[in-house]
C-alpha cells in the first residue's frame, strides 16, 4: 500500500513501526493519532495490517493524517538484529525504513529494538561518508536542556578516534537542531587533568585538544548535570549506563515525591511537581533518540512508551528532519 | 605527641586528617567535635598544631575526647599521591594513616585527595594477600540502602579478573558491615544477556558465572537504582561517573524541589522533604568511601564535606572498624 500524502501535500510524513515496544501497538497508535492531529503529521503506520486498522477504529481518528502499510512480524529485543532481518525482511522495522529509503516518509520511528532499528537503517540508508558506525545520542537530561550527550548506547569499547565522529555529529546536531552557533565539546571523564581517566579517555583527549573542535576539555558527571558543555562525548558503555540510571532515579523519585506530598498538597499539584522532575531527568523519554550517522532520520523511543510519549517522540522526529540535520553532519565531516 | 586515649579507655580512636578538604580546618575540626561528643568516639586531629588548637579553641569541646597530633603541610588533589607523599612523609594524610599504622588510632579518615589517602594506606597499612591495588566502593544511594557498588573511582581499565576482587571484598563488606549473609552479586551492563557489553565486561561475566559467588547476572543501571542486586561490580571509570551524575542530580533536584514548593508548604517543610530525597540520592555524601583491600580501615569523605558530614563520615569510620570488615574480606579471599 502506498501512501497517499506525497503528493499534493506539504505536510512531514512519519513512518511509524506500530508493531515495535511493549505497548504496541495500542499506545503507539493512539500517540500517532494525537501527533498528527495537534502537529498536523502524516503518519504512516507500519504493522500488522488488520490488528492495526482494528486499533484505529477504537480511537477518533477525525482530523488525522493516518494511512497504513503492511509488514508481517516483529524484531524482538532479544533477538540479534542482522540476522533477524535477513531472515525477515518484511518485519515492521524494516519496512518502517524501507518507507524512509523510497522517500515516502522523512523519517522513521520505532519503540522496538534499538538493535533492529540500527541496523535497518544502517542497511536501508547506509552510512554518511566518514561514519563507519551509527551513533546513538541526543539530549538526555532536561536540566540540561542545551546539552546532548553521545554516544549512549552502541559504540562500547569505542576506538579513541571514533571520540571525532562524535564530536562532529554532535556539532552538527548541537548547530542545526539547537541553534547553537559554536558548541562547546567536553569529555566526560573522572577528573579534570588531561592525565585522568581510562586509557580510552586519555587518548581521545590527545585527539581532541589537537583538534579544531570547540573543545572545552574533560566534564566530570556531576558538571553534565550542570550543561557545562553542550556536547559530551563518552564511550557507549558509560553513556547507556548513565541514560538508564537517571531514567531509574526519574521513576523512583517521581513516586518518592508524591508520597511525602500526600496530605501536604492536593494530588493534582503533587502529580505536577513530581511530573515536572521527572521530565527533568528523564527527558529522552519524551525526545527519544535519533541514530546519527545513517543517511536518514530513525529515531528510536523508549520500549516503555506510552502515547503521550509515542506523540512528543513523532513531533522531535518532524524536527529532526527539519532541522536538516543529516545535512549539517555530512558538512561538518566535510570541513574536517 | 601520643595520645593517651588507648590506655585505658575501651572507646574506638579515630585518627582525622584536620588539613584535607575544602573546608579544613574549621568544618573537620567542628564535625570531629559533634562526632565525639554524639558517638563517644576519640578523635586524634592531625594537622598543623597551632592552627587545629585555634580552631578548637572556637568550639565548646567539653565532652568531646581529642587529641592533636602535629603534621606539616598538605597533599592537594592535583598532586601526583605517590610522588607527594615522598617528597612530604609528614603531610597530614601519611600522619593520620600512619597513627592507624602504628596502633594508636582503629581508623583513618580524610576529605582531603583520594589518591593521597589511597597511596599513604597502601604504602602505609599494605595490601591484603590476594589483592594488588586498594578498591574504592561502599553503599552509595539512598534509595538502594543494601547495595554496594565498587569500583567506583580507582580501577579504572579494570581488568575481567579484578571482578574476582571486587565480589569477594564486596561480599565480605554485605556480610559484615550490613549483616546480609548471602548477598547477591551483579555485574553493571548495558543489556541483560551474557553478550552484552563491553569486552571488558563479557570477559568478567564468563568469570563470574564460572565463580561461587552469589552471581545473578547482567544488571542495567535502573536496576541499581532499584537495589537488584547486593553488589554491583563495575569498572572504576564507569562507577565514578555514576557516583558524580547522582551527585550533580541530588544537588539540582534539591534545589529545584525548594523552588517548587516555595510558597506552597513552609520552609522547613520544603527543606526537610528536599534534603530527605537529596539523601536518598546522593548518600555516599555522608558515609564516605572506605578504602578496600588494604589492612586497615581508611575512609575518604566528600572534599566539600560540611561538619554534619564529617560526623556522619567518622561514625561509618567506626562502624566500618567495628564490623570487622578487614578480617571478613581476608577470609572471603582466602576462601576463593
Amino acid at each position: 500500500m502506498e501512501t497517499t500524502h506525497k503528493k499534493g501535500s506539504s505536510s512531514t510524513i512519519i513512518a511509524v513501526d506500530a508493531m515495535g515496544g511493549d505497548n504496541a501497538p495500542n499506545e503507539i497508535v493512539k500517540g500517532s493519532i494525537e501527533a498528527s492531529k495537534s502537529e498536523g503529521i502524516s503518519i504512516i503506520l507500519v504493522g500488522e495490517p488488520e490488528l492495526v486498522r482494528k486499533t484505529l477504529d477504537q480511537y477518533d481518528t477525525q482530523g488525522a493524517k493516518i494511512d497504513v502499510v503492511a509488514s508481517s512480524g516483529v524484531i524482538e529485543e532479544s533477538d540479534q538484529p542482522a540476522i533477524a532481518l535477513k531472515k525477515n525482511p518484511q518485519a515492521s522495522v524494516a519496512v518502517t525504513v524501507g518507507l524512509v529509503q523510497k522517500g515516502a516518509a522523512h523519517a522513521a520511528v520505532s519503540m522496538g529494538s534499538t538493535g533492529a532499528l540500527m541496523a535497518s537503517s544502517f542497511f536501508g540508508l547506509g552510512m554518511i561518508e566518514g561514519i563507519d558506525r551509527p551513533v546513538l545520542g541526543g539530549p538526555f537530561l532536561g536540566y540540561a536542556p542545551e546539552m546532548i550527550c553521545l554516544d549512549i548506547g552502541v559504540n562500547v569499547d569505542a576506538r579513541p578516534s571514533q571520540y571525532l565522529n562524535f564530536a562532529a555529529i554532535g556539532t552538527a546536531l548541537s548547530r542545526s537542531y539547537m541553534g547553537i552557533q559554536n558548541p562547546t565539546v567536553g569529555l566526560l571523564n573522572i577528573g579534570a587533568e588531561a592525565t585522568k581517566g581510562s586509557k580510552q579517555a586519555k587518548e581521545a583527549y590527545e585527539l581532541l585538544i589537537n583538534s579544531d573542535f570547540n573543545f572545552i576539555g574533560n566534564i566530570e558527571a556531576h558538571e553534565l548535570v550542570a550543561g557545562k558543555a553542550n556536547i559530551i562525548l563518552c564511550d557507549g558503555f558509560v553513556g547507556n549506563a548513565l541514560l538508564k540510571f537517571s531514567e531509574g532515579l526519574a521513576e523512583i523519585i517521581r513516586r518518592d515525591i508524591i508520597q511525602k506530598l500526600s496530605g501536604k498538597l492536593t494530588e493534582d499539584e503533587a502529580i505536577s511537581i513530581s511530573s515536572d522532575i521527572f521530565n527533568s531527568i528523564s527527558v529522552l523519554d519524551t525526545s527519544g533518540a535519533p541514530i546519527l550517522g545513517i543517511k536518514g532520520v530513525s529515531v528510536v523511543g523508549h520500549g516503555r512508551a506510552t502515547a503521550s510519549m509515542v506523540k512528543s517522540i513523532i513531533k522531535s522526529a518532524k524536527e529532526f528532519h527539519e532541522s536538516q540535520v543529516i545535512k549539517a553532519i555530512e558538512q561538518e565531516l566535510k570541513r574536517i
